[in-house]
């Protein structure tokens, strides 16, 4: 008899069978009137913590004291990689921080940001939220200038670009922003240099970014609940193709002026973010509870309870009861002490996995008819499992409606969607799909509805993972990771 | 300025200004026709993770090969201190298991369990969850007989006890049952053998004990929650005052003839477990969902919106949403990553430890008359800033309904109540408390309605620490920490 | 192809084919006068430190504040088990610490030492080095009457043994003056009560035990190296039989009566103890370079040069040259950065756990006729493949000289020698070994040189492990770990 | 009373009072015949716990398969950094390794090597043992033509230099030769391209680098000593100059024609290297030994025993000896343990961080003229200590002896000498210096023979920290760390 180690959710927000978001971002300027009130690497990691959920693989911290850039980072959870004492050797007036999800592998600790370098113009400290889709290219471009890579990901790419555009130019803003008109993609950065914190948003706005004021002090966050966290105020969102510099203590702010539609990417209000955030003027929690009751009217059903996968499912599901009248209960408990690697006990029972993380609670669902609501269906194979616990727990049927339309299609704007191959709603019907997960009946949230969640948002929506259609021109595939070339590729 | 590292909650399923329960057990032997199938260390490893709420400061397994126990514990979680490569090298046919809540101190790991002793008359394993109220008069009576202490702990009283009276009689089953006459107090407790696993629990039933099978090998674990874990199969409670014994893979039950009533932890309903499990006949869930429900028979109000404080206070929450009609909704985000330390960003603002862990959805807020439940106040510190955080929400009113009587007395039976002197209740007045926190208005659950929430159980509850009337005599104080003895006291 | 984790020797002072010791003690009073200069925690830590070669596997310290006993100790060497906040958390006016090695196992934390234990008549914590003959009759007889054990070690029974001495008298020196009467053994033996420190050595004075002076503060060791590792001054050896009380600042000291030959262990002097410490009266160096002169006087060879194995032969080697007037050079270099796990390179090749650890310095060696010195042969397996390395680096004939006679019997006082099959000497005639291990010849001390060395010493000498004859009656056989002790042994 | 942590010396073979060595490269190219003999992960593993000397802070290992390269690298020892399982997680058929001494700082994981870069001309991972005098000066004109570095090591520049290099030319291997013609100073670089392994050595020589087999697989390494360890054959040192590589399997070599005189470093013959190892052609334990004669013929005296001091100071005591005939003892014992942090106890007395590292052998000192060797003098503290406890053990004249002329100069060639104002001999007599460290006389081993010891080297010597004469032009001053830049020295 043998037992294996297995991989098991390190999100608490959400599960094994989820996407992963790839970042989350936090800068601070300290204003001189509040050096004796804000210590910039303390409260980066007490944003980082909040940011948590947007990547548990590695993060770091630069901190900038007049003008000295250190940098602190690693695989881990933040507070897996900082302590007191590393936070306290960090003194500073500028900070910048990245928590990161990424792929495995002996190289990840390459990709760890802020990525910082030194150069004759000025140091800098740089971390990015996003992907930009000509990184390959500009990549090329650079390697036969003579540029080197230490790294995979596209920060260093943003890197190099905006250092060459520095030594055109005559400052380090004026360098991001015609670094803009060079890289496509999506991108939320922040650059600290010497004397400069600068932020930068694409011109499609993908990701989230905002701006923020603690005392007089500003700040950068991926997120509002970053903001909430530090007791900070939220000034407004970084918008689309917006350059904004902080210098002297004093905001600026510059445009680029490459002009297209504003499309936030409508998964971060499913599932990325936390549902306490305001992202470009809509609050998430509000859009899954819409959510939920589009999925209602669109897919109404008869049921005694309705009931989510904690936790990202659960306030579409209290959307759901609003809008049907069905009772919202508390179908299943989720272990709050899920760590990174759970020892699987015995290889005969997959269905442990998932036991171990959820258990369902017989009496709100013995007898009755449930409607189950979680934000996605990735693999299927969780679905497949909490479904037969249910039904073990007395569920009498089980109607899973799902917050988001089947997943169909690549990301290319910094989710990592599997290959077409693992996505279950690839090549089945609904029909389909609802057979292998075993559900009586199974409702997706629709398109139309999904554009509609957002109340209030003063943007358009990148749907690409759904509709396989995006704001700007793709490549056909996603690049294979340049670490993995090996003898047959290259000489 | 100056940073302090803060030790912060680090029960997922609570917060810190929560009591602590002080114990969990498991333990298994895996009947000769299932050894293939079942690795008692790694299953006990995976139960304990079950229970890990519990107990979250130390853990421990003990496992039986051939009569020969090995014996794995130490500071930390389950996970921080297992890993596959311990558990693979215990083998065994037999394994308890152990996780633990103590009060920290150099000490502590030698209180960590099971304790293992050697012994002429055959090697013992013991783990237990309670509290003995004769523990120090027993303990007094072996020291001055010769005996000598390495922990703090009960359970090496029981040790001794157990011991003593094997020495009497002709076997570790009768020694058990007769130590029962001999200890008075909560105790729910695994004895493993060489040869047999037993299970005792005490004359009152203060902790829960299941009994449970996993294809034809028996279980015993503190809650149910532990059995639905490992796909294991309830079969029922220990009784009080039985002792069950496993041996040759055949059980066999004996009863001590102390006639008391059954009183079973009424704030193992409120808090200690796990929503999921079911006690004594009496569903955690739904005896929450009925405090809420009496919550709102009692002390009615006109609100907007029903939220609990996460997790404890959620399914309390519903049920006074269903009764009241009032919607439930989600008002509270907490952060999923909050581990055992946390880094205080600055000592100006205590509320950043709160923020740090709980935020508020303003969208669920803004404007509304808010109910909010929780499970208990014990120190009213947190509880006064969330009400704050609700507040700077835009919360209209706010109005705290707590599913549990006011704490005002010490238990004696395994619950780590503070001193009289830091419980908000004692010597105020629900109105002087009201005011405190700064609530609307405030409701606690009364002593009547808590004794009903535990709907189908079959037996009655004590409720000392609301009440101060305890099932059996108790002492005048709770005792010191016998390791805090200093010269003033013994020579 | 496979790769195996080897354990490699963590023993700097010597190598995997070594004998182990026991343990090492320290304690340290302060003086009331110097509260100030001295912190009894970081200056047990300091000569633990220098005690290390005396145990590697578990460290552990006990101070006393004001009476309270306070204990911290785990498995690791002093540099891995304790740190500046450990330390700093300890404050006091008195410590004991302890090393130990022990055999591997998962029971083996539980044997660390010191031993705290609480009891009415006085908390207690002792720590000891050496071994009780009649431990396991102690045991049994304690074991019948109630008393319980928690380790395998022999400090348990100590400690119950001077417990029970304890309830009968007056005070715990007269406790500990009672118990010498009933155990037998070797015992260097610290107790700190909550107002004294006390000293005790067996009547044999198998191992040593010094008393030295820092400031006006009182200290004990196990070694004259710990005292000059915290720039104290020496003052004495504890005399066998002899039990030394520090209280109130003052030194009293008592007698126990049994009359024997003071028989300290003669492998202290070759082997165990660091050459810079001087035990009962003689310079362990100067004994090692006396038995390098036996050496050569007992078996002259005409050579070209003398190397010593690194580190514990070098010292003989420099007495065999000095007698011979053969050269004395370097001929093997150790890796000083040998760690306890090394990761073996491959199993082809077993020589590798040796080259990595020992290179040969071919300069030296090349075409020479070599007499290397070594302090004692126990498997022989390691000083076989070390032949091969010389002659591999050129050397034309190797004559390997030990500063021992043949391991022949076991010792009862507190050495690990193993097994007598896995001695080379045992049934072997000193020919018979040459071959084995490849020499050209090979010599031993002779057991009455072995008993002149130690020039100077105040004392008789135990060489039971060479000769068989042991100073008091010994047991058949040494006793199995009572851990290991399954079903067949007991009920 | 206050305690603070000092970090102590973590060099086995020196102490903190010595320069630091900045590297040792290993590499192995696997014979297609040899592959289920060997595993270059774990041979490369191997051979840098062998050269763990030349450096402590860092270490890494990057292996190829199929062209794809892997790297892990970290700061920490050998055995710290690696473990079983991240080796066999490294599968491959070529690897390179490095250890590495460097500045403490938050930024020094990013100087860790071997440095892995990706191109679409072919990934590289590149290990380098020395220093670039124009490091600075290619290291500007690289940042304003458009490339970054993150890390202020040279070998990032060696990089650029090498990917600039073959941009232009058609092989990996000519870059490697056509970028030799373009840095100017000291290396032993190894490259490793998809199939390539490539080594290099300066037109100099002042770092050794050596050839090696093992079967029929080619092996460099920085010392033969990493040979000796993995049982490989030594072939020959790499020339000045030439470039070595090996590809399917086969050996070719070139040589860049630069004409300059063979210098090696002579320091590593004094104290770097380890005494096992042979450089250029001469014995690095015969060099030492010679310096001791010299150091007897240059400067009699009349004494009744030589000390060396441990461990680098052994050999030229023995050499002293030798010449002398005034007999060699062991005078000082090494703690083995030494770690790389050990906490101070007491501020009072700050020669305890001398005696917990050293302490002297009374026997073989009392009442003695003693003649102390060590290989050199840096900040003159430690040694001043040291004679203190000498004459606290009764010597009663101390003769220190110095196998090296003094210190008065910088190394532009890859060691960490202080600042001049550090320096003893700075601006000192040798009066003035035996004076300060309480030496009865002072003796130094002249410029003259220091060029002599090396008896058999093909080569001659870099002696520029003695003597401020340098084989190639040197800058006026060591740069300043790239990354301690601030806001005045760029925008």
């Amino acid at each position: 008899m043998k037992y294996k180690m297995r991989k098991a959710d390190c999100t608490p927000f959400g599960m094994q069978d989820k996407l992963h978001e790839e970042c989350g971002v936090f800068g601070i300027y300290v204003n001189e009137k509040d050096v004796d009130k804000i210590s910039p690497a303390h409260d980066t990691h007490t944003a980082l913590f909040a940011l948590q959920h947007r990547g548990q693989e590695a993060c770091g911290i630069a901190v900038n004291k007049n003008g000295v850039i250190k940098c602190h980072k690693d695989l881990g959870l933040v507070n897996d990689v900082f302590n007191q004492e590393i936070l306290d050797g960090m003194p500073g007036t500028m900070a910048i921080g990245h928590v990161r999800y990424s792929t495995t592998g002996l190289q990840s600790r390459e990709n760890a940001q802020p990525v910082c370098i030194t150069h004759c113009k000025g140091n800098l400290a740089i971390a990015h939220n996003g992907n930009l889709v000509n990184a390959g290219e500009l990549r090329k471009a650079i390697e036969l200038d003579g540029g080197i890579f230490r790294s995979s990901s596209d920060t260093e790419v943003l890197a190099y670009t905006i250092v060459r555009e520095r030594l055109k130019c005559g400052s380090i803003e004026d360098a991001v922003l015609n670094a803009m008109y060079r890289v496509q993609g999506a991108y939320s950065l922040l650059v600290m240099s010497p004397r400069k914190l600068i932020a930068a948003r694409d011109p499609h706005g993908f990701r989230p970014l905002v701006l923020g004021k603690l005392y007089d002090s500003y700040i950068f966050a991926s997120e509002t609940c970053a903001l909430d966290a530090l007791g900070a105020e939220f000034i407004r969102d970084v918008e689309p193709g917006e350059v904004i510099i902080i210098e002297d203590g004093q905001m600026r702010t510059m445009k680029c002026d490459i002009h297209c539609n504003h499309t936030t990417c409508v998964f971060e209000y499913i599932y990325f973010a936390r549902p306490d955030s305001v992202i470009d003027g809509a609050s998430v929690a509000y859009a899954r509870q819409e959510a939920g009751r589009y999925l209602y009217e669109e897919d109404p059903i008869e049921a005694d309870v309705v009931i989510g996968v904690p936790d990202s499912g659960l306030t579409a599901a209290i959307g759901y009861s609003k809008a049907s009248g069905i009772p919202y209960d508390v179908g299943l408990i989720k272990n709050r002490y899920i760590a990174r690697t759970f020892i699987q006990p015995g290889q005969d029972n997959r269905e442990r996995s998932v036991r171990i993380k959820l258990n369902a609670l017989r009496n709100n669902l013995e007898g009755k008819r449930v409607v189950m609501v979680d934000d996605s269906i990735v693999r299927g194979t969780t679905c497949a499992r909490l479904v037969k616990i249910l039904r073990d727990a007395g569920a009498k049927e089980v109607h899973m409606r799902v917050s988001a339309p089947p997943f169909l299609h690549p990301c290319f704007f910094g989710t990592d969607v599997p290959d077409r191959k693992y996505l279950i709603a690839y090549g089945r019907t609904v029909e389909e799909i609802r057979d292998l997960i075993g559900v009586d009946s199974l409702g997706y949230l629709s398109l139309e509805a999904t554009n509609k969640i957002a109340v209030g948002a003063r943007c358009g929506f990148c749907n690409g993972c759904f509709s396989g259609e995006y704001p700007i021109e793709v490549p056909d595939t996603i690049e294979k990771n340049i670490f993995e070339s090996g003898i047959g590729e290259n000489a």
